[in-house]
């Protein structure tokens, strides 16, 4: 598996104001970082903060930002362009495109297709897929082995849904989405009125709508919205195992990493960051470009940009054990350092 | 899709001492939250805090408490009830048998029932769906596509398993259930001896057993018990990606959220509510009428019922910085005080 | 259901150093815990803190310390020997040998497994599973119902895999491994180049590579490598509902309990425990025999062996609103203390 160097640089070159030094026949056989890469490995550095490692580096060829072009070029050979990881992040797409196993084409025979299901002719769909009726699946769709598309479900074209996906009925997903294996879109949100010790159930009885170009990680949940929809909207990333409430809004581009919560009817703007595990309370709203730190709980509104944090620190188990005792006397010790300024007040 | 008012009125005439004030022959289109409703749909109100909501409201008609009656009749129809709330709850029920699409019936061609079971006359089952030997499927059972039912499992009446469940061998599910795609019923607990720096496995002997009316999120996991069997009680509500440990007991009509994980042993009270994200320990106790705040870590056992918290409050990621480092010094700043305390009393 | 006691303790005979006292021909129904233990239960006690509750147990048999060799004897029979809990290991395992169904043996005539997979002899596959191209599946593997293996996939001998559990293109799983339902083993990491304001994808070009006695909780996921592969080593034990990101490299005989999260290229050493719904932020290292409390979150490395927390205490939720409040100030509350210690310095 190889890619020829100058190649590379002329497929990326309608995107990007690269320029390129060194040999143009050169075959990559790997992408790799770093401090790992070698003669036969392309790699990149995009902070002047790795400029040792990078005058270090025995990789074949180094895709360097423009502060780095002169320590680069004493190295070796290089692309230079103004955002390397992004011109990188295209280098790992090219190189899946030409070395990965292909996707499988055409309608596996254990696949279930409804006859009222509309199938585009260019989508595919794997082993033991279950399409329910009136759903529609434009074209260039993969629905991975073991996908359950249920009824009036809407995929727009190019998606792909890996294995053990379930897309419950009449959602609709955009275009160019990946889901991965385990992802469940539409179940029922949590809903449920008290009843005399009981809980009586809300229906739900709206769907979920996900834009073009959501990527969804494994085992992640998006419920359906109780009256009206959940939506994600457009270019949203979520990692694995994230949990997301009925009648959530998640504004476009914004990313949540992996074990996140995000309870009913919160709404998320654009352009947000979520750290892993943090949680974000009901029927709050956040602004756009809010970054909320890893294992933080949101519990209120958050109307200004910015990033947002609350977690305890981590430290040896001793000192925590007291310093958490002590917490417990925080209000009280307060009182005690009030009461202090009052009485050293006339005295001093 | 409508619901005639009259009808719905009486329909739930029986369950319901509500009055209905307005046209018998309206269409309602839509159930829709207060402030979005228009003429076709129908609302509620239950709390006088959202009274100027709802006679602002152009919602068709408005269910609403007594306190309300007299707000709601200057603005049109109306049904009043004591609980406006578990009435909604009832109708979002209504809609969804007349609107929703029909469940399917009958053993659908790709499914695998093992000759051995025993599958009652009126239950379906989905596509790819799988049921192992000796498993006892009671009447008007759903199991949708891709569930894995294994040996011996006990499913009573009229429960609905959504796509790609699994049930492990020798577990009870009570009647009226519903599981999410994704829930995982019977996964070994995690149970290990140490071993010279190794785990040797405790295999997982017990079983779960599920009351009726649960319902359980999606990718949610109750795992099987070492000895005794794991115990899930009537009524009992469990949100998406919530994690039970082995020989956990949760008490009747318990309801926990989303991403809540509770360790092994662990013996939760009836009607407690545990907040999203939060952690019980193992071997605990809670008990009756426990409510536990989202993202709480419950390290000790409540035995008193009542409202509890324990999670770091978000702030600024500036502050929190200032903040979470001088935490690390509150059990040396207590001593401060203590001594300042003691250099001020004879001098006061 | 029943082992005779005679037979059991000749079965562990050449493990272990136990002497064993009482009726050999005894019939044991039942494997219990001390308390609940009958006439014709067999139980364990390991510490002699738990010297009362052996002395009035009615359990037919008990395996015993040295230390407790004396109490035991008072009571009826026993058997003792230096690690009771791991003895009792040891028979969970017998006892699941002998009692539970059998594991089915050959190819279910639903499954598909592609011409081009290498498959043993004595391999089984469940219903509905799919085995992709090249696949290999070594002796005694165990591939439950609605398991999907990818291409290229390597499954070591005697590994089982329980229904519905997927491994992504080109991952390694090693020998005697148990992959619980649900779990996802390679799927994209979660990598992303920030493009303008949009999100380019970081193809995934790693695999994920787990080594033998590794055991895997269900709906849990390890995500495959951004360039190199995540490394999951000998004897790890992942507990249900764990993110384990890409790049990630998990040491030897690690367990991690249920809902942890793991971000990218975090290195866990070996033999470290990881508490239920504890964080461990990306690019970190935690040395060998590092011990991470439940909730907490790891946001440096960890260079020394030890017990590690940061959570907050739960306390009745009136006591923490304040004392969260007060949190807020704590810095400002530091200088106050500062301040009262220069102005009483003079004066004491």
């Amino acid at each position: 598996m190889s890619l020829v160097l100058g190649a590379l640089v002329e497929a990326l070159s309608g995107e990007f104001q690269a320029t390129f030094s060194g040999d143009a026949q050169r075959h990559i056989d790997r992408l790799a970082p770093i401090e790992a890469a070698g003669p036969c490995d392309l790699s990149f550095v995009s902070h002047p903060k790795y400029t040792s490692k990078l005058a270090a580096s025995e990789a074949g060829c180094v895709i360097v930002s423009p502060a780095l072009q002169e320590v680069a070029a004493l190295r070796g050979d290089f692309i230079v362009v103004a955002d390397p990881y992004r011109y990188f992040a295209r280098v790992t797409q090219l190189w899946k495109l030409q070395h990965c196993r292909p996707v499988p084409v055409g309608i596996h025979p254990t696949a279930w297709v409804d006859p009222s299901a509309q199938l585009a002719s260019s989508a595919s769909v794997g082993a033991f897929a279950f399409v329910g009726a009136q759903a529609v699946i434009e074209e260039g769709v993969h629905l991975g082995e073991h996908t359950v598309v249920a009824a009036g479900v809407h995929i727009g074209r190019h998606t792909r849904l890996a294995a053990r996906v379930s897309v419950g009925q009449d959602c609709r997903i955009g275009e160019r989405c990946i889901l991965h294996s385990g992802v469940v879109i539409g179940a029922d949100g949590f809903g449920f009125a008290p009843a005399g010790g009981r809980w009586e159930k809300i229906e739900q009885l709206g769907a979920v709508r996900i834009g073009h170009d959501v990527e969804i990680g494994a085992n992640t949940c998006v419920d359906r919205g109780a009256l009206d929809d959940t939506v994600i909207e457009d270019g949203v990333k979520l990692d694995n195992l994230v949990q997301i409430g009925h009648n959530v809004h998640v504004g476009a581009h914004t990313a949540m990493a992996g074990c996140v919560g995000v309870a009913g009817s919160a709404r998320i703007g654009a352009h947000c960051t979520v750290g892993g595990g943090a949680v974000v309370l009901g029927h709050l709203s956040l602004a756009d470009h809010v970054h909320v730190s890893a294992a933080s709980v949101v519990t209120r509104s958050i109307t200004k940009p910015g990033h947002y944090s609350g977690f305890f620190p981590i430290d040896d188990n001793a000192s925590w054990e007291k310093n958490a005792a002590t917490l417990k006397q925080l209000h009280a010790l307060r009182e005690r350092i009030k009461q202090l300024e009052a009485q050293i007040k006339p005295l001093a």
